[in-house]
């Protein structure tokens, strides 16, 4: 299962108490961020994420409501003692701003960075449990999307039932990956007998900032839940289209024609103080839509 | 008259709801903002400070606690229209840390940012009501802070009683600048009869960050309000000499050895959440002091 917590919904101005973007996806093992918008430190004390949970951190593009809250957080942590490696994927310009801003204040981090520059569409990140893929988005400057995908989980061993067979220990690890169990006589024990199946692999599609663009479909394609930016309500093509953003029916057409399980919405513009219509105009498009809401966390 | 404004005052770690370092100080004309941490722009709109008011922004030192707002600040300024021009006071390695950000962001400010690197102590603006000078302290950088003094108000002319005399009011501006007018008689008309004094002009000092440092007495001897950091309680003297800053009882024994008028103490460590006992600790060495709060606006 894969959790989903926003902290920031707002596009480049802050506005109406609503922050940059920046959202924690989190497994029961791992915290990933995705973009870093001005404040988010602040935000992920108000809802209790963890700062020293986060593994790698993925920035979308080096517009500043995206990236303005990574020296901050970089910093904190560094301060309070980090230890654990930490992994930024970024366009290649923010090494050397970090890098100037570090000697600027002699800072040397009490733990290891690993920057690593997006390039094309590429796998980007891969552990036991998820792998991440990212893939270019339409949008002013360089920017690029990310796709979650969670690795087939194993199979748990059924702790009650297995009691009633006599297979050794050092075959638990074949019977999680699905394999039967061959007795020394010969019975084959099916593995749904001694296992539990594991929830299934789930995929989580962030579009970050991006001009309505129909070759995102086939990229996110059928996943659990898309993030789709919404910058502008219907009627404002022509202004979204100018600054490469989307509408509400835009991102609900993607989601739609992509066949995703449910939608997600945010980056709405600080001319819009009510969220409310957002969501009846892309429900009217694909039923399954919701705000990103801060302080939310969508299960997946 | 002056108000200052506390928009941050806790030091690094941002913490228990406690913003880093920003402050705005305002006459009735302007409004100057001193050091901009992260979400500088976020109290602004919290506590009602008009960004397109500020004309000059001065930077003490690249430690982020102190800058990592100004980007998203400047940003938002020009997202907004600004048209005014905008002076950034800061140390110089800050100029290529902003060119680097526009320059990735492909931002052109719709408003002319002029830099000017701080240098020694000097003059680093003067107009007609108000002059500043940076001085230098004591701390792990490079680091700055600022005296800020009214110009003497012009007297006001007495409407009322200015009707009795027979005065041109091509004389007016010498009238309001405290001269007697002498008529064509020979008659002295003494300049209190038809004009009321102005308010005194008022001083503030803002020291930055610092360790103990008894050279900065001179340099803000006498103002009406002194701000002194204090990162930490007395009894950490050894650690606050470490980090290049200061505790509670250094704090107001600078005040009272600069024989100012008022002390404002801030930058607590984020290990402290309650800040009752800097007060008490300050108090019993100048008993005139003050915590910096979020939100609070001081009269000077």
């Amino acid at each position: 299962m894969l959790a989903l917590t926003i902290l920031g919904n707002n596009s480049a101005i802050p506005a109406f108490d609503r922050f940059p973007t920046a959202q924690v996806l989190q497994t029961q093992e791992d915290a990933y961020l995705i973009d870093c918008g001005e404040g988010t430190q602040m935000q992920m004390a108000k809802y209790k994420i963890k700062r020293s949970k986060i593994s790698h951190i993925f920035i979308s593009h080096l517009h500043g409501d995206h990236y303005f809250g990574l020296p901050g957080l970089l910093n904190s942590m560094s301060l309070l003692g980090r230890t654990q490696d930490l992994h930024l994927h970024a366009p290649a310009a923010l090494e050397q701003i970090i890098q100037l801003q570090m000697d600027a204040a002699s800072t040397v981090l009490s733990y290891k960075l690993y920057f690593h520059a997006l390039g094309d569409e590429q796998e980007i990140m891969n552990n036991s449990r998820m792998s991440v893929t990212s893939f270019r988005t339409q949008h002013r400057i360089d920017c690029w999307g990310f796709l979650f995908r969670e690795k087939k989980n194993p199979r748990k061993i059924d702790a009650e039932r297995i009691k009633g067979f006599d297979i050794p220990a050092s075959f638990y690890e074949r019977l999680q990956k699905g394999e039967d169990y061959t007795t020394k006589k010969g019975t084959i024990i099916p593995n749904e007998e001694v296992t539990i199946a594991a929830p299934a692999a789930k995929s989580y599609g962030y579009c970050a900032d991006t001009i309505y663009d129909e070759t995102l479909v086939e990229k996110i394609r059928a996943v659990d839940l898309l993030y789709h930016e919404t910058t502008y309500l219907k009627g404002n093509e022509q202004k979204a289209a100018a600054r490469f953003h989307s509408t509400t029916l835009q991102a609900a057409s993607i989601a739609e024609k992509a066949a995703v399980k449910k939608l997600l919405i945010g980056h709405f513009s600080a001319k819009y103080e009510l969220l409310d219509e957002f969501l009846t105009e892309a429900c009217s498009v694909f039923a399954n839509t919701e705000l990103a809401l801060e302080g939310i966390c969508y299960k997946i």
